[in-house]
């Protein structure tokens, strides 16, 4: 699950470190958003040459190790000796292509730097089967950047669950809908292009029926022109009653589940059974509240418009809290200013990793 | 009221523009809280030198225009034919000294160039009697850094009452106190001592009798290390119930008097009677509510704290608005990152000026 020193017996030398730089960047070139994970590999020879690339393109397309020897090949290198520098640990398992580990060691390389072990039970042990070979294995090598190029599979993998981001949009003092459910708009344009586009990175998007039946959303991602994102997440609705024929979320955009159940541990199954990484809950208070209150919330996006009401529905309904020691503190990642409304990233205290949304400066604070 | 362009026949020089950025320069050295404005003067010869300087030092203390005059007077300088640059309309009114526009006259002035016209009815027909003889005056030159120099003065005395910022600090979902009350703390210390800092530039603090009574607050403006700031606001109390005789706001700090009264409109002559030309309302939701429906909050500082309550007491009581197109929109002048906390500056949209508080690319915006 963590990066464990114990492996660390040696330490990268400036050109491997560089070479996994180039891995990460080799990785982001995956999709971003996929069953697998965004995975690199940069082949050097022992005087620090490179002499093949690789990335993964996405389920069911060889791995990054596979793909950076075939390179190799394709080049006219040989591996025989080479260093493997890869931003995960090798699989150690066959899927619909074989083991990592077992290419590596057919290749012949003499060792492997990795930044990432793996947290997958299914496919670790790669690093182990390299070293029962005689293979070199460094492991936890900038693990920090390694785990922002996995993002939210490497939550999503460790938690056996997705990634989970509340959403909140609401006026200064914590109203998310007038005393008569209004609640179009309380956030500006610029705020809500920038919800818009968190919706294009996420694999789906829940709300409750209680905000089904009250706003009829649609709740697809939109571009600034108002034409439909390329991807559209998954359109979940939370809650036992049915929603009408004619209702917004059945047109256009993402296929939409609704899962009839109260609980929020059942909901993450059922989103992880359909390949769901990193869901973003939209509300309303209810629904908000649920998730809060099972502790399965692993990052909140608080949009804040410079609006006051007095009066209507809170952002988050009744958390059983009763006094202020018992209040629910969060680590601000990140504050971001959306023309008139600001947006404040924060996560649980509990969740020491930096969340994959927050900017570099606020995952150090 | 407003800087009449009908005035501005002619154009201030470089010269002349320099002159009034270093009056407001010299004008800032007065005191920032004091019943008189903060009111700067350069003397300059035809030919653009300075022959003479001089600001306010506070009430009962000679004028800026005075002041410079004095100055030239001690150099040995000739003020016949001088132009006089102030920040300030001169005054046209005998108060605790003789009016400005006199002792110009009578230094044989040749030309006035002025950044604000004098908002005071009392002082105000300055530029009238000196262009009555023969004085060329030119008015509103860069009157938005000149009101910025005035402060909440200008604000004051245009509306005929204290200028109002209306303080909130609370949770991300808008709660300033849990379901039993406790709201200590709420918001990180940077925030606090931002707070406080606040409170050592106001001349008054309110609270209603609720917060008071609940609370027990002190009301003193405190520096980093606990000590009390050199200057202490007066302390406000609204409400019609007694404070205990042990209350905390009778221990050291600012003058404390209750206002025995609902209405915020009799708060505010009670507090302009005083002197008060700046009053921060420290809440509860009720006085907060209150000061909003009546439209007397001139300025929103919202302090917000990474933290969910989900129940407790919310910012602002109700305003009477039932449906989000009847929602109090403000406009943002600042956002503030405050260690884990975020203060949001906003102004209601009818208040076009910039806030004293706002940072100057805020205003701008
Ligand atoms: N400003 C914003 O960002 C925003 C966002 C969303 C919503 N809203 C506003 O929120 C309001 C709707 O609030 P809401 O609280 O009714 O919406 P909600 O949370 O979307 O839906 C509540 C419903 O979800 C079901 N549910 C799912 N899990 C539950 C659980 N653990 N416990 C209880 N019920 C659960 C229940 O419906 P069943 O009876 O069907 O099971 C419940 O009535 C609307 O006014 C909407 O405009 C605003
Ligand atoms: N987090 C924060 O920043 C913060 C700040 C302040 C307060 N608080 C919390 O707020 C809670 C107190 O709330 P609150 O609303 O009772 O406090 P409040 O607004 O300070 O006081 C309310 C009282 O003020 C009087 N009052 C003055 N003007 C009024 C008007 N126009 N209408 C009605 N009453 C008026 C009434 O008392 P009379 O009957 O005596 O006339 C009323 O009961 C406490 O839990 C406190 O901790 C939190």
């Amino acid at each position: 699950m963590t990066s464990t020193t114990s492996t660390r017996v040696d330490s990268a030398s400036p050109v491997e470190t560089a070479a996994l730089r180039r891995a990460f960047e080799l990785a982001r070139r995956g999709p971003a958003m996929d069953a697998n994970p965004r995975v690199g590999c940069v082949l050097l020879t022992p005087d620090g040459t490179t002499i093949g690339e690789g990335w993964h393109r996405g389920a069911g397309t060889p791995h990054a190790e596979v793909a950076a020897l075939a390179d190799a090949a394709a080049l006219g290198n040989d591996t025989r000796g080479a260093t493997a520098v890869v931003t995960l640990e090798p699989c150690n398992h066959t899927g619909r292509t074989g083991p990592c580990s077992e290419a590596l060691i057919a290749a012949r390389v003499r060792r492997v730097v990795v930044s990432v072990e793996d947290p997958n039970p299914l496919a670790a042990g790669g690093a182990a089967r390299l070293r029962a070979e005689g293979i070199d294995v460094l492991a936890g090598v900038l693990v920090d950047e390694g785990r922002q190029v996995l993002g939210t599979w490497v939550h999503a993998v460790e938690r056996d669950r997705p990634f989970v981001t509340l959403k909140l949009a609401s006026t200064l003092d914590g109203r998310i809908a007038a005393a008569d459910g209004s609640s179009r708009w309380i956030t500006g344009e610029v705020a809500r292009q920038h919800a818009h586009d968190l919706r294009a990175e996420v694999d789906a998007i829940a709300v409750g029926t209680g905000t089904a039946l009250a706003d009829d959303p649609s709740l697809t991602a939109r571009t600034a022109d108002g034409s439909l994102h390329g991807h559209q997440p998954l359109r979940v609705v939370v809650g036992l009653r049915d929603l009408p024929a004619d209702a917004a979320l059945r047109g256009p955009g993402g296929d939409l589940v609704q899962v009839r159940s109260h609980d929020p541990h059942e909901v993450l199954a059922e989103l992880g059974r359909r390949g769901v990484r990193h869901v973003l809950v939209e509300g309303g208070p209810t629904l908000a509240a649920a998730f809060l209150r099972a502790g399965l919330v692993d990052e909140v996006h608080a949009y804040l418009a410079p609006v006051l009401l007095g009066a209507g529905r809170p952002a988050v309904d009744d958390l059983g809290i009763t006094s202020i020691d018992g209040a629910l503190r969060l680590v601000t990642r990140s504050v971001v200013p959306l023309g008139p409304d600001v947006l404040v990233v924060a996560t649980p205290a509990a969740i020491p990793e930096a969340s994959p949304e927050a900017s570099p400066e606020a995952q150090e604070s």
